[in-house]
């Protein structure tokens, strides 16, 4: 937990914040309005210009939170496009499993941003992330809304990813500039624990200057779910709140994108998918006592849908995780998780490396098998376990991190 | 690891190893191979008498070993039932992913048993449980085998259930007496990591003086699964060598079971049922790193199917079991492994129940809820985590225990 004594940054993160570039039409603010937390920012305020198009992905829990469900049925309502839009955003506590009081909490805070900015409530939407169960105080983040209201900045990102943390250990922001410049892209996003998202992860705000009708930007968006945001866990728990939401002011002199497979939607697309990537493995590099990153490789399946299956299985094993931890090369674990996953699999054809080093053929324990150089491989901090199922075409990458005691100490009292 | 330094009998275990009956027509042997530990019995041989009826029920994970899928075509193909029968297990290996020779070991075992007890090979069932991938050192095993096979006893149940013992810290029986005594069944079993079996659970083997056919054994069997071996887990990993052995001898003087709707049948399954539930929560209560024992009782799901998905989301969730370990009534996490686990729910209708007390109910925190007692709650050893999701009728009970940090001990090093 954020402010939580001892809580250091993860080995795993990246060397220091990026220098976001500004997105024209795009305001952000933040402030301490002690909705949980003290002495630390946790409510964001952000603006987004008239015109703009936007774009949502969310998770699909049974029990999403009151913010997931507004935003939803907000984005699938859609209009209004020609007025201004806003997103408020607050830590320390998740407003889900609320009853009818979440909604209400909900409305008051959207309800509020509305009449400070003068935009419509229909656009704008809202994130709460934090303890579940517990009645949001939402009166204390109404309070500073006249507050965020003055300080909006175009340079305001890198606050805005900070205040929006709960058992992030570090900020986490991705940019990218389409053709050299003209066009940009900027996102932040938080997460670290209860991440197997299931359709998006935790809270992520993307935001382009790209010109972009709200359709093609959501299918832009769609498209790259699958290989980013999707193919990420940390600790199979999915979260209530998960949600991502995408932005496209259309300030950019740049001509309209009118297809994604015209050579300008192409690149638009890449890009976008690229800064979607580049967050989800800042939250696996932030994953609750994380300290390994692990890519997970799976080929060669008889179909993707089964490649997913036994990329997960082996992501989300406790028994290979706590081996990864332990700087233990037990293959066999891989071994058990391909056969538990319910995917079709021939012992015979599976192949296993960690990195280079080929563990198992042929359905044994590999020629030339050296188990010192394994165990040297082990102690890196970055691997890659690549599994090939020699049935078909079918493949799968997603990433992970180890589970570690840290994990353990982290979660046995969040809540305290 | 059995042997490990430091690894203490788990305080979830019974106060001591039951008194089990003699079953007539069965003996057992066990004696120190050194097959991978130095100083302990590690090779059961099981002998059981002519006329005796097996029945089986393994793993459907699709890495197997050798040994199980040895047992499954001897038993599918049946017969010899005028002969007599043996079992022989080994600890300290799974001899599971171990090629072609893998099959060549199960071979020479089961051969070598054969030879030595004059049944035929195809009544020789084995099972091989600890590390996957290394291949098994047989030569160690049919070395020991006339050794066993001029010790059989009777009364040798209690040597065999520590005999086949890997990371398991208490060894785990239990047995009924139908009608009072004239019939009986007995039955020992290891597991407590990579439990969450998908047919059977890591090795049970169950012995009973009944007379009946192995096509009503079977039945018997089978019919049992779902609501004891299937309906556990403790880290969501399923073994590649899970397997249950069931032998009835005939022996008993009760007259055959020829029906098991008619009463003597019903007793049978009752009793058999209850000897296979106990076994079942003895694994749990041995689960690595252990400190309490979690009943999780889904009511009310849309159908069973719904209520089993519910029950194993919450039981392999990662969070809840941390929060357990960590004595912190999260019911929040709770409503997240519901709203994850893919069945149908509704937030206003669900309620949450830690023993007696109620958490959350219509969709909020309960009225009347008191974290000071919910706290003190969660300090006991046993739990019962209840959850009604007031859809229909759909049950499922399933028992877990939690994730502590004795799990990660255990586990980041077991092959070192």
């Amino acid at each position: 937990m954020m402010g939580k004594a001892g809580l250091s940054v993860s080995p795993l993160a990246p060397a220091s914040f990026p220098d976001l570039p500004v997105i024209d039409g795009v305001e952000f603010a933040s402030v301490a309005a002690g909705v949980k937390y003290q002495g630390r920012t946790d409510v964001t305020l952000i603006r987004i210009c008239e015109g703009a198009a936007l774009a949502g992905a969310f998770t699909r829990s049974s029990t999403r939170a009151a913010c997931v469900l507004d935003n939803q049925a907000k984005l699938a309502r859609g209009g209004d496009r020609d007025k201004g839009a806003a997103i408020i955003v607050n830590s320390g506590n998740a407003n889900a499993f609320t009853g009818a009081r979440g909604q209400e909490s909900v409305d008051a805070v959207t309800g509020a941003v509305a009449q400070a900015l003068e935009v419509p409530a229909s656009r704008v939407l809202s994130s709460s992330t934090g303890v579940i169960g517990e009645p949001l105080p939402h009166e204390r983040i109404t309070a500073v809304i006249g507050d965020l209201a003055g300080k909006l900045d175009a340079a305001g990102a890198a606050d805005a990813a900070r205040a929006i943390m709960t058992t992030d250990t570090f900020p986490k922001g991705a940019f990218a500039e389409i053709g050299g410049g003209p066009s940009r892209i900027a996102g932040i996003a938080k997460g670290s624990g209860m991440i197997a998202p299931d359709m998006a992860t935790m809270l992520v705000y993307i935001f382009t200057d790209a010109r972009i009708a709200p359709e093609l930007l959501q299918q832009a968006l769609d498209s790259g779910l699958g290989t980013t945001f999707n193919a990420i866990t940390v600790d199979s728990d999915t979260s209530t709140s998960d949600a991502l939401i995408l932005a496209a002011t259309g300030r950019s002199a740049v001509a309209e994108i009118t297809s994604l497979d015209s050579g300008a939607g192409a690149d638009f697309v890449a890009a976008l998918h690229g800064v979607m990537r580049d967050l989800a493995h800042q939250v696996v590099r932030d994953g609750e006592g994380a300290t390994k990153f692990v890519e997970v490789q799976v080929t060669g399946a008889a179909s993707d849908a089964d490649a997913h299956k036994v990329a997960m299985a082996i992501a989300n094993s406790p028994l290979v995780k706590t081996a990864i931890a332990g700087e233990d090369a037990n293959w066999g674990r891989i071994v058990m998780a391909v056969g538990k996953s319910g995917a079709r699999a021939d012992r015979d054809r599976l192949t296993i490396r960690f990195g280079d080093l080929v563990l198992a053929e042929k359905g044994w324990r590999a020629e030339g098998y050296d188990e010192d150089q394994a165990s040297a491989y082990m102690k890196r901090q970055e691997l890659l376990i690549a599994v090939d199922l020699g049935l078909g075409q079918g493949a799968q990458t997603v990433w992970t991190c180890d589970l570690s005691h840290g994990y353990i100490d982290i979660n046995a009292d969040y809540r305290s």
